[in-house]
């Protein structure tokens, strides 16, 4: 992979959007993993505009539902995801993103967003914090 | 990993219920990754009554949004998902089942359902139908 992640096209980006079937709300979920670990870091969603952003700067792009933005990860916090490959799943309605995670992918400061699991019957942190969420966003 | 997988206790079912935040139709997202290589297989939906079912049973069931209906993986194609552990996000409002796949995930006869990246500009199949979908569906 080049320093700048994978960068696609005009031609496959047309390609891409013509199999994604992007829901009701103009979103399609996309799994973010690491790509040589196979570490799940996180579940985020992209509108076209994201896919395309996505795949034009290889640089991992999302949008945020709750800001109604769109979502350059790492751009506040410094904790980036550079493309490696995009797939989509067999009906087009789910992405995966192989990427090189810098630093974290959770706001929690967690590696990846899956740290919580049933032990004992106790929904339980699984992982540990790296980074201090204050670091990361400058609080 | 148990042959009937993970069971989780009431105590247990209720306190993951607790930490799901579903959505306005009252559905997570859930990511199958197979427990030991860390591939990802799918991703499919859950409500309610499927988190529950998949956590008392340790047999992963999904909720088919076409259907309208629980969908228990593997009963119509004997492929079936069973559940090594259950992690909830950050926000809670996605799941990652690690499973112990029998066979193939996807319908198409495939190992998992991301089988399709942008190669040389086109949209490409990367990875081999293992299974005739006829055969996995008493077509």
């Amino acid at each position: 992979m080049s320093v700048a992640g994978t960068m696609y096209t005009s031609a496959a980006i047309a390609e891409a959007m013509a199999a994604i079937a992007f829901d009701a709300d103009g979103l399609v979920p996309c799994i973010a993993q690491q790509h040589d670990s196979g570490e799940i870091l996180m579940m985020a969603w992209m509108n076209r505009d994201a896919v395309a952003e996505t795949m034009r700067t290889g640089r991992v792009c999302y949008w945020s539902r709750s800001r109604q933005a769109l979502w350059r990860k790492g751009e506040t916090s410094g904790h980036g995801q550079r493309l490696v490959d995009l797939r989509i799943d067999c009906d087009g309605d789910t992405l995966l993103a192989l990427v090189d995670q810098a630093g974290v992918a959770c706001h929690t400061g967690r590696r990846n967003c899956f740290f919580r699991a049933l032990r004992d019957d106790a929904l339980t942190e699984i992982a540990p914090v790296l980074v201090d969420p204050k670091t990361m966003y400058g609080g």
